[in-house]
């Protein structure tokens, strides 16, 4: 694969997002085609939904939760998906455990790999409509994108992975991350792929981290 | 002031809102001078969002249920409002009570003064930061929009016009509204002040009402 070489010296937009999580979809399939036109460089930020929605009072997705907002977030979905020309199916499970691709992704997080593999797994789960937790799967995603899948898939359930991916989501809980997707810029945060230009804007006017 | 006729034969966009609601607000402020060059007539729906909220199992807003979406959503709202060019000053009291002011507004959407009037009340709540539900500050809203005031605000406080919004209300949760701003075209549903542009531009291709 062609692979881009970034400068250290770029401003950095960090993207945190969730493999579960449909309007991250949007943002992982875009994220790139924006970000490096406009000199910026993506710090990949996987992290998980469940404990942040947890902490909130929520045992499960809003979009579960209040079937009105529910109903309506496919619909919506559809559309954004048309504007963007994006393929889009809607799950027939909601939403999707995502345990191991998430850890693949944050050992992954600063390889030149990292974005094909997230479109990848995003496609299993909003196109293929597939089981993205199934280590197959997971495999499949990676195959042709690494030299060594079972090393990698080895590495991603490592103790030491693990312990990171928890360590990341509680930053996520401590930086007053609440969704996904959301972009940081240092402490300004945009939440949502409504607000990913904006933050992709904000960010290539920033000083270089 | 200077009334646009509105013919009959245009596509008809629902605006369903509320004056408590800040999203509601930039909405308020913007939507004329969208809809109007794109030839899509507003029909302006207030609703409460206080029945709706408890239907979803919600005793308040999700803004101050939810502290860590609370902090972003004020940070969101100084940005979109600069975006816009619009005032904005975060409310010492949220989310205000707004039933009058609501009241008013079912009684005049349907006249050439709602929106100044909707627009005069949005600027008390979330520039000016005083009470909206206060007579005194709504009859100011009024005053130089309407002949009579007073009787605007009598026949706001009516036993009809009382059940009409308690109906409307009703409406919106039928409907499968679920907050604020909601925008309607036959049973499409855009939520969001983010999804105002795409919901003129899909009332546009749609036919007359």
């Amino acid at each position: 694969m062609h692979v881009e070489s970034q400068s250290n010296d770029q401003p950095v937009l960090e993207f945190w997002f969730e493999f579960g999580s449909n309007y991250s979809y949007l943002s992982v399939m875009r994220i790139e085609s924006l970000a490096q036109p406009a000199g910026v460089t993506v710090a990949w930020k996987p992290f998980l939904l469940g404990p942040i929605f947890r902490e909130l009072g929520m045992h499960d997705s809003p979009f579960v939760l209040n079937p009105a907002k529910g109903r309506y977030v496919w619909r919506d979905m559809e559309r954004q998906a048309k504007k963007y020309a994006l393929e889009f199916r809607k799950p027939s499970q909601f939403p999707r455990i995502a345990l191991l691709p998430m850890r693949v992704a944050l050992l992954g997080a600063d390889q030149s790999w990292i974005s094909a593999f997230c479109k990848r797994v995003m496609l299993q789960n909003f196109v293929d409509d597939i089981d993205i937790k199934d280590i197959a799967n997971v495999r499949r995603a990676l195959t042709g994108l690494v030299h060594d899948p079972d090393a990698i898939l080895a590495g991603a359930q490592g103790d030491d992975n693990k312990q990171r991916l928890r360590t990341q989501t509680g930053d996520a809980l401590r930086r007053g991350l609440f969704g996904a997707p959301t972009f940081l810029v240092g402490d300004e945060m945009f939440w949502g792929d409504d607000r990913m230009e904006e933050a992709i804007t904000f960010a290539a006017k920033s000083t270089p981290a």
